[in-house]
Order: C-alpha cells, then structure tokens, then sequence
C-alpha cells in the first residue's frame, strides 16, 4: 500500500466528514464499513463513506491553499474516532500521513495522534454499472425545498418498502416528487434545466434523498441527476451522492386525488398552523376537528378527564358550503411546515375524500392530501 | 373554593411556569403533584409547585399592566398540559377563570381552552417550621458561580446519600460550599453581606441547588438564605425556593487537601481544558497521563487497536520537581470547565495525593481536587 501524505485545513477537513459521515453504518459489525475511504490523489484528495443503500463522495481538490498532496496513496480511518479527534484539533493546518503498517498519524500544533488504519483494498468499490445513465440537470435550491416538503411525507414502515421512498418521474422538461405514506401525501414538480431526451421513473428511499438535500446549497447552483438501472446519483460543488434505488411499482396518485370540490378557502399558512399546533396539545390521539363556515375556520380538540381547546382562524376567501371534518393534528403540522409559502388554499371534497392543501402561490406546484380520520361525534 | 379570575401577560405567566415546573414530580402517580398551585390575591398571583425535596414559588405581583386580579381564589392546574398550551398560545394577554366545579378556562385572542382543575386544599402545604431560622445575605452572581463550581462534583450515586449533597458552612462573615463524589472534591468561599450572628452548616442536594442556581440572576442582586433545622429556603427577586436538607456528617476536607507540594505550576485555562478534551478523545475509560517538565506539559492516552494521542502544552510559571501522574481526563474536564477564570495554578504532591487545582485568581477563592489513577504502565 502506498503511504499518503497530505496537508489540509482543518475546516477543509471537517466539512468533508461532515458531508461523508452520514453514509458511515457505525452500527455495522465489520469494522471497514464504519471506516471512511480517504485517497490522496495529484488532484486533490477524495473522502468516500458507504453503506448497503447510500454512497457519499467529497472531494477536496489540491488548491495549494487548503489542500496539498505531498505522495499519493489510500487508507481507510476508522469514522468515529477520526471525527471526534479532528473536532478537537484547534490548529488551523492538519498533516496526514500513512506508513506501510496503515498507521495513520495525524499532526496538528502539539498534537500527534496515530490512528490504526485499515485497508483500502477491503473497502466495497464503487458500483461501475454499464447501463446508459439518463441524466438531467436541477436548480440545487429548488432541489432542496421540493425534497424537503416532499421527503417527510414517505412511510417510516417497511410494511411497504415503495411507501419508504420518493417517487421521481422525470417527463421531458420537467419532474416529479411523490411520497405517501398511505395516509397523507405529498408531491411537487420542478422544471429541469434544458430539455431531457428521455422519460424515466425512479424510486429512492426517502431518507437518503433527505441526507442528500441538507447537503445542497440553497443558492442558485445546479445538481446533476444521472439514474442508471438499480442506482441514483446526484453530483454537486464537489460532492457525489449515489443511492440504491427501491424495486417495485408507486401507487398510481391520479386516483387519490378529488377533481371536484365542495369547499375551498383560502388562509394565512403562519397563523393555521399556529392555530393547529396549539389545538393538538389537547388532541386524545392528535384528533382535531375542523368547522369551516362564514370566512372562519374553527378548530377543536379535547382529551377526555384533561379538558378541551377551541381555537378560530379568518379565512381570506372562502367558496361553497361549511364543513366539519376530523384530521390527524400532527399531520397537519407537517403539511404547514413544509408549504414553504405565506398561504395556502385548502379543498373539501366531501366526508370520506382526503383534503387538499396547495401553496397559495403559482411558483410553486405543490400539492398535499391528508386523509380525514372517521370519528363517533 | 372561591373561583378566581386573573389577567396576565403570556410573557409573566410563562416566566412562572418555567421557574416553577422544575418542582413538579413529572411521575409522581398522585395528579396533584403534577399539578401547579395558582393563588391569586389581592397583591399578585402567587404559583407553586413542590415535590419531597424541593418547592419552588414564583410571585408576580399585582401592577395593572401585566398583573391584574379581578377576583381571588386558588387552584390546581396539571403542570403539562398547562405549560404546553400556553407555550402554543401567541397573544400578548392571557386571561385565567375558574369556576365552582373546578374547571379553568384560559382565554387568549382566538382560544379557548378549558382545563380540569385540582382542589388546592389537596396540595401539600409549604412547612411551617417553627424553629427559628437562621439568616445571610449573599450576591446574588457569585452564588450562582459559587453553585455552578462545586454542585456539579457531588455524587450522583445514593449509595453515600451525604455525598450526594453540597455543604454549607457559615462562619460569621463567609459561606464556603463543598461537594466531593470521593474521587473529586470542589470548595468554593464566598463573603457573606453583612455580619451573621450565628454559624452553622447544612447539606443541600446539590441537584436542587443546581436548579436553583439556573434561576438566579447574574446581575448585582441579593439572595437572602434561611436555615431552618430541616429545610433551607433561598429568596430572590419574587422567586422562592425550599430545599430539604440532607441528615449526615459531611466528610471533613481538611484531612483530604495536600499540605506540602514537590510541583507547582500555572497555565492557561482555555489551552489546558482543550489539550485534556482533545487526548480523552482516545483515552481508554477516560485515563490520561499527564507528564510535567521544563515548562511544558505533555498529556497522552490510549486506546488498544485503535491508536494514541499526545499533546503539549505551554507552562507559565513552574516551581519544583518535574512529575508524571495519570487521573481521569473528563473529571478534569469538568473542573477546568467550571473554574471561570483565565488561568490556573496546578500543585502537585506526590503519586498517591490528589492534584490540587486553583484559579489564578485572587478573588476567585475556590479549590478543586482530583484523585489520581492507579495504571501499570
């Protein structure tokens, strides 16, 4: 094995864990696997952390400034301890270096720790899929808001390992975010940058994508997207993220959601959501009930034993008859969390027909079903 | 019971509760216990919570602008459900009513929330000791220091209950404050405002010290102190607190601390307490050498298999021979977290005496121990 030598910034240095860290399974027994790849290449030097379902690269190209590559080489260090030691290293300038027994020294003002490393050899290698990638081009901020909103709609269960991911459909010039957990759902669309040549639909596990989207930068960069067969990537500003894809067929949405409405209202997203909130705190099973009449919508929960709440919020435009309807408070909340604008527009269909919540804003397309929950009174 | 009716801004009521629920028995099976008592006088609204060791009240006097009784009376609100609708609550003004039947209704902009109150004659009453207490005055800063410095070294093992407490003893004109688990001892002297008449010592546990430091204002304020021969109450700023005390003989220090030392030295506080950090990282159960010579100090641990660490640090000043001695790095963490100065000045006395650890700071009059550690190597 060839013994690296590098220098680097500490900051340098600590955003690349923080970014690979997040793909290190340090639960796994095999001791690699909570080990991060470091390899010291002429150009710069890449950290790669892998586990079954996600791989995640961050590259720090050789600037003379921050990164300086001294001899090339590879090592594998051992996640947690690197990470916790690097933290505590106060000076600016860190000094890596391997020796043939894959001792890791790391030097740092007074400091001199040494690390036992591992073998690059051993570590999984990166999959070198043959199959024509499809490839499209996204706005990194848009990315990252559709992600958000759409992410923590999918199903935690394994019951229905489709319902643990996000929907992707990529149609021409534009794609599609869809995640349900069988009870509320959520989906946005963004248009791609360019148009693509192909049409293709991926299902990647919602939580790699939410890892993946607290890496973007909210400024106006572009993330690539390249889907080949059984894996995603996405690359941006020096980072590689690759996720497993998940098999099987997404429940068709056309179906869930209601073409006609009996209701409709307009509301300040802010203040329901405050309204929601506080109405949930007394919510036995985090039922609230909602009443909608005469530009007011009301709010009611109670815990039997404990007592009872009733809140109001104006609705700035309301069309079609009242209503009473009950609904999971808590998903509520995270519907109005994520909606990411001043107000939203809120659609009754009818008592066994989910809700529609949709931003009340034409640059964002956007849409949110919560399914009503049957009560006795 | 007479129902009462009271206006109060949701900022004074929030600042209550927050002082106040950290007296409620979360867990205790008897609800009046998890409940907060509520008077309102013609002077103020009066909130009390209180478990077996500790009883915390907050007064919020009657002004006219954030206070004001429209009708006295008492009650029992459950602490959880209370604190959690208020918290959600957004307008300035919260107005409090309750009825025959107990039930309290809280009404603030929009909502409405009805709550089933507790008979308040079910609360416990405060003791109403008669001995005659004994009374000092301290600054209000330095005792929360003074706290801050020593009650975190006392044991948080009931197996020696004294231990688990922090001694105060009074001696006309200063109050010192000790606390020591067995490994590590912490003292800390303060003067007291004016001459006391009497002395006396008392054992406080030192959680509720702790707890009652946080509420302490770190303005130039006063604490006035009142022991009793079974409680001990601290008065602050419309806030009291009752403590019980803890029945035992506390260890005499004076046989503990090194008379005569064979090293001395100074160094930065800051530098040291990073160095320590920094090596316990990789320190198997926390061991740390510490190794002084020629103005430097060298600090190294181990784990087996997975690597070493060394650090230095600069010395100031050093008297003496040079020494190396090994002790437990997150106990000396603590300490030179909570020394509060720029400096420190270590002593040390021999490889089976405590390390002797002082501010550098003439008005800072507090004094920390730490055992060594027996190794083999």
């Amino acid at each position: 094995m060839r013994p690296l030598l590098v220098e680097i910034a500490r900051d340098t240095l600590m955003n690349a864990l923080q970014h690979v860290t997040k793909a290190v399974d340090v639960h796994n027994p095999i001791p690699i696997l909570q080990g991060i790849h470091i390899q010291a290449r002429a150009d710069g030097i890449i950290f790669t952390a892998s586990n079954a379902s996600m791989t995640i690269r961050a590259e720090s190209p050789q600037d003379g400034a921050s990164v300086t590559v001294r001899r090339t080489g590879a090592v594998v260090i051992p996640s947690r301890y690197f990470h916790d030691v690097i933290r505590k290293l106060h000076d600016e300038r860190i000094l890596l270096e391997t020796n043939e027994q894959l001792i890791v020294t790391v030097k740092s003002g007074h400091s001199q720790v040494r690390l036992c490393g591992m073998d690059p050899y051993e570590f999984p290698s990166l999959s070198g899929e043959q199959s024509a990638p499809r490839r499209l081009s996204i706005n990194s901020a848009s990315l990252k808001s559709a992600i958000k909103q759409v992410a923590t709609m999918a199903s935690t269960s394994e019951t229905r390992p489709v319902l643990t991911g996000v929907s992707v459909e990529c149609n021409h010039d534009s794609i599609t975010f869809i995640a349900t957990d069988g009870v509320r759902l959520a989906t946005r669309n963004l248009d791609a940058e360019g148009n693509i040549s192909e049409t293709f639909r991926a299902i990647i596990p919602a939580k790699n994508l939410y890892e993946m989207s607290k890496m973007l930068s909210s400024e106006d960069e572009i993330t690539g997207i390249e889907v080949s067969n059984s894996r995603v990537r996405f690359a941006t500003h020096g980072l590689k993220v690759e996720s497993a894809r998940i098999e099987g067929a997404f429940p068709s949405i056309m179906n869930a959601i209601p073409q006609a409405y009996l209701c409709e209202f307009t509301v300040e997203r802010a203040h329901l959501l405050a309204a929601v909130e506080c109405v949930t705190v007394l919510a036995s099973d985090n039922i609230i009930k909602l009443v909608a009449s005469h530009h007011l919508l009301k709010l009611l929960s109670r815990t039997p034993e404990v007592g009872d709440i009733e809140n109001a919020v104006p609705l700035t435009e309301m069309s079609g008859e009242g209503f009473a309807i009950s609904v999971n408070g808590k998903f509520l909340t995270d519907i109005l969390r994520h909606s990411d604008c001043s107000g939203v527009r809120v659609r009754y269909a009818g008592p066994t027909s989910p809700i529609v919540i949709l931003p009340d804003d034409p640059n964002i397309s956007a849409l949110f079903l919560v399914t009503p929950v049957r009560t006795h009174n």
